[in-house]
């Protein structure tokens, strides 16, 4: 039994094992074993596409079993419908309701938002709701119109088309745009593009999001103000060069009574954020604001005194708007271009909300699937006069703290709507525009979110310049802006990453065969003689050369470092790959020159541990036969002392205290 | 002493070092010593743009000496001349009268590609080489216009304005594109953007470089059938349409003379190849050819005959142009594009070509440097009648060959253009074109690089389909088209490496403490009750959902497989984040979703080697603390260790056996 020192109390195991455990044997570096091409093709598309593995419950399934199953994987309501109680019903209903009562006031003003007649709102919280219940795979999202999807489309639509010149043409281009929208975010889903999706980073969505609700913020100004006129901007700067120009127009009416409701329904919001119980206070008061405002109205006949109000509803349910679309140049492509970015806008805000509730809860949701539900519902929207529908988040979020159970509270708030818009939209006459501000307001000013910049500032620079550079895209130049500038950095941070990969010396961590990152582990040590560096990213085009300049200034400063201490001089570059993922044709030639260079200083290069893929395309290019077969190894410890054992004539680790040094043994 | 095997021969050494390099100590990933915030930012920037370090020489230098070599840093003339001998001069001059036979017909064939008057490639080859012999540090580099650079500005500038209708313009639109190229050249040299150059991949060069010189051979057709009228396009389509419905226009004189001079230049260069000492003869086969050419035209008249010839060029060194360029719209953006996309391309050849050589002749060249250098050249040409130049590779290959020693090869080379100019342009008066087309087509079958296709195709796919892509991209589209699908295609590979990385589950290597992928070692064995993936690339937005989806896949499949095997159910699940380099914020997100889907699945999420960065990162975001600190090991080998503890209450890694178990201890 060996004299060696665990921290761990001693067992009665077979200490044989122990001892088996550290037997110096040299590993060989594998060549992985040959994969046909179709083979590792198919492998490489389904990780692309189908990594969650969808057809995983299809397998080894009946024909019959299999189409039912299909069915369901596409309506999961014939999924969780058998199974539908009496219990769920009433927590359903209950969610549905107090959605509803958000839904209403809400819709009426986004709908405003995106130059669209109010009813339009109601519509789209009507129709979609009812689709997505069937083909939705969350339990906990809550459909309807969203602020900054209704603020992008209406910004983009009025440079084709002047919502007040033309509005019945203005609105054919936003079902139409709804139409590319849901036929973008369906195909997307049906060709398994989801990826595309993913590219816009939760810095980026952090700051857009912030600096859209900014915007919105702002173009509330004008009801708050009572002005008449308005700039078409959404920029910060257009906004405030309108308002102040028009100061002699300001109605105190209108203002007072508008910071009157902002401030009730921050105020409720804030008492159900400590109360979590009383979560239906704050989603009441939107609805409350509506009935208080519209009943002051009627009896002061504030609307004669400065203070606008919606006017008529049309009373009844969607009209179709199927043959509304427009598919003719030049409206088409205007049509296209809105669609494409407010679908996934919309898109990236449903999955991920859907996503959240689903983690709460521990059920899965297929993202997917899911981009199939959310583009049929806003296609099926386009036909019946509906707008841009999403998940909204703060709707889903009351729906899930209501006590919702399924798809089905979707259904019960659909019912809700469809009873206003048949009964109760004369209602709605009396109510204040700066009422509906004062919603959109109270709304926004929660999604500007200060805290998750701070908190990207402590963790990440650069997840904090992208939140800015959007927010500040969007606040100054547009949301178009915005969006692209939150994109572009975000990928040129992932090109930088691999155009710049770290490279670092590693040393021995004392007592141990372990090597790290010597600027990471201070106390580990040098090998002399031996320069241990570790690439950590693939080596491609576009980092080859800088990784050739990169390494060879760490083997001069090496040699400045000797030279200066006047230790054994340099004799192994050890490169250790762990790290490298993958390698192409230009990183295999970066590697040739790197032995060459160090070939022709009489130094030895070594490889540690070579992936799969890097060893597979080393074999074919017979870089590994250059090598001489033996210059590569498994771990940095067999590395260092088969050099070891060439420099010095020694067969195992050496102490490698620096102040001893191997001059000494 | 314990009873431990080695492979290697047992020394004298003291054995205690031995076993105190195996003692099990727990040892702690370190959080990385705090740096400031500039110290950090500016570490990074300094990899960024200067990772070549340039300014190390300057260090610990006196003033004056600072002066004079940041002088020889801008005009590396003045390090080498001083050092200048008879034997270099010798050697030099054989090189430079070499180099100017080529340069002379290249020249002007090279400049008919680009529509311009014949004599601005002889004008090409007299000033920017001159600049280049003063400002560049490349001693093999032999500076002249190029096919691919001349075919794409004529193609690109052509769409503006027509070369026959109005060939003044035209010429001045060429000096001011070749102005606006050299002014990107030096910027990006300036500010130490040569990254930019770096995502040209290798294989997306060849693929352009050979369909350019399949579209530029095609272009060659005109001369060689002595066709009057031919297409603007370049692509292979509009060119067989214009050859073939001109059938009756075909003249056999041309087509005969054309084929005779392309196989002369072609045998010539097969027997060079052959005998390595005769590379001049093949260097000298173009002006013997023009001679040759010259002389039966000059004999037989054959002008008369349907053979072209180059007419009249005048006599007399450059004019100046500074006064000739556009700076007017619309013609300027034409000359902005042009030059942009001209000035990289010239720019990746000069710079590849400078780097090959220097690798040979062992001496280290300055991208950014060199781009300066470049880019003066082309600025200082504009202005001098020249039009874009840079380092062609075949030119700078025979210089290599002829022996040159130092940039005064092209001094002479200029020497030999200038007497040129002054004396012998009468000369070309009999030329025939197609002697010319002939050049140009041997040249350019020397680019058709189907060998390095192929390589492409047996060690990297995707390398592979960037190269066709680009070769078709040209030959069935434009140039620019094929450039464009090339840097296109191969950034998407960059995202699709970081969208869709790699994770692998790791075994233990028998009697071994060492895990690696089980599918690159199958003869490693799975830890029973703890499954170990490795991570393969960062953690960012882009791919966070991917490795949450694929991460709970792994985990389904091995509770799958347990399930099929009866071995001990899933307790650990350790993530190896040796080969993630960085993290963001959205990635951080990922893991802590990942430790609660485990927690719920009463699983413990062990991290195993996070790097510097990641560690940073995890510890101001907390993830560590809520890790209980534990859970963090150095090696996986500590992590399974500490995992069989628990499940077992045994200290060391066990026997991994799988057909043993844990069940039977």
């Amino acid at each position: 039994m060996g004299n060696v020192d665990y921290d761990y109390p001693r067992s009665g195991m077979n200490m044989n094992n122990v001892n088996e455990s550290h037997v110096h044997v040299q590993h060989r570096v594998e060549i992985p074993p040959p994969q046909p091409f179709l083979k590792s093709m198919k492998y490489a598309m389904k990780e692309t596409f189908f990594p969650d593995d969808p057809l995983r419950k299809f397998k080894n399934q009946p024909a019959s079993k299999k189409l039912v199953l299909g069915f369901q994987y596409l309506f999961p309501i014939f999924e969780w419908a058998p199974n539908y109680t009496f219990q769920f019903l009433k927590s359903d209903i209950i969610a549905g309701i107090t959605i509803a009562s958000l839904a209403i006031p809400q819709g009426i003003s986004y709908a405003k938002l995106a130059n669209l007649p109010p009813i339009l709102g109601l519509y789209s919280s009507f129709i979609p709701p009812l689709i997505y219940a069937m083909m939705g795979s969350s339990r906990d999202l809550a459909v309807g119109t969203v602020a900054v999807g209704s603020l992008l489309m209406g910004s983009m639509l009025a440079t084709e088309v002047n919502p007040n010149q033309n509005p019945s043409l203005y609105l054919h281009l936003a079902f139409t745009a709804t139409f590319f929208a849901g036929v973008l975010q369906a195909s997307l889903g049906f060709f398994r593009l989801g990826l595309i999706v993913d590219f816009l980073s939760h810095a980026a969505i952090v700051g857009f999001m912030s600096g859209a609700a900014t915007v919105v913020c702002l173009q509330q100004l004008k009801p708050m103000l009572g002005l008449e006129h308005f700039t078409h901007g959404a920029d910060l700067i257009s906004v405030m060069r309108s308002v102040f120009t028009q100061v002699h127009q300001w109605r105190w009416e209108s203002a007072v009574l508008g910071c009157v409701f902002i401030f009730f329904l921050l105020v409720t919001r804030y008492f159900s954020k400590r109360q979590p119980k009383f979560f239906w206070v704050s989603a009441m008061t939107p609805l409350a604001s509506v009935i208080l405002g519209s009943l002051l109205v009627y009896f002061t006949h504030a609307e004669n005194h400065g203070v606008q109000v919606i006017g008529e509803l049309k009373k009844g349910l969607n009209p179709i708007s199927v043959t509304d679309l427009v598919f003719v140049s030049p409206y088409m492509t205007t049509s296209i271009k809105t669609g494409v970015i407010v679908g996934i806008i919309a898109l990236a805000e449903g999955i991920a909300v859907g996503r959240s509730f689903a983690m709460f809860k521990n059920y899965h949701i297929d993202g997917n699937k899911e981009m199939i539900a959310i583009g049929t519902m806003n296609i099926v929207g386009s036909f019946t006069s509906c707008y841009l529908t999403t998940g909204p988040f703060s709707r889903s979020a009351v729906n899930y703290n209501a006590g919702c159970k399924t798809a089905a509270s979707n259904i019960v708030m659909a019912i809700a709507v469809m009873l206003t818009l048949l009964f109760l939209t004369p209602l709605f006459y009396y109510t204040p525009l700066v009422v509906l501000a004062a919603i959109i307001v109270s709304a926004m000013l929660g999604l500007i979110d200060y805290e998750a910049a701070i908190h990207l500032w402590k963790i990440d620079k650069f997840d904090f310049v992208v939140c800015v550079s959007a927010y500040f895209g969007v606040v100054f130049g547009s949301v178009q802006i915005g969006l692209v500038i939150a994109i572009v950095v975000s990928v040129l941070r992932l090109l930088l990453f691999i155009a710049r990969p770290r490279t670092s010396v590693l040393g021995n961590i004392p007592n141990s065969t372990i090597y790290r990152n010597i600027e990471h582990y201070p106390n580990s040590n040098r090998v002399s003689g031996i320069l241990i560096l570790k690439i950590d990213a693939p080596i491609y085009f576009a980092n080859a050369s800088y990784l050739r300049e990169r390494i060879s200034r760490w083997i001069d400063e090496e040699e400045d470092r000797i030279k200066a201490t006047g230790e054994t001089s340099l004799k192994y570059i050890i490169l250790d790959m762990s790290a490298v993922g993958n390698i192409d044709t230009s990183g295999i030639s970066m590697l040739e020159e790197i032995k060459k260079i160090s070939e022709r200083r009489e130094q030895q290069l070594v490889l540690v541990n070579p992936g799969s893929e890097v060893m597979k395309k080393l074999n074919k290019s017979h870089f590994q036969k250059d090598m001489g077969g033996n210059w590569i190894y498994l771990t940095v410890e067999e590395a260092v002392r088969a050099c070891n054992f060439v420099l010095h004539g020694c067969k195992t680790n050496p102490k490698r205290d620096e102040s001893e040094g191997w001059n000494n043994v």
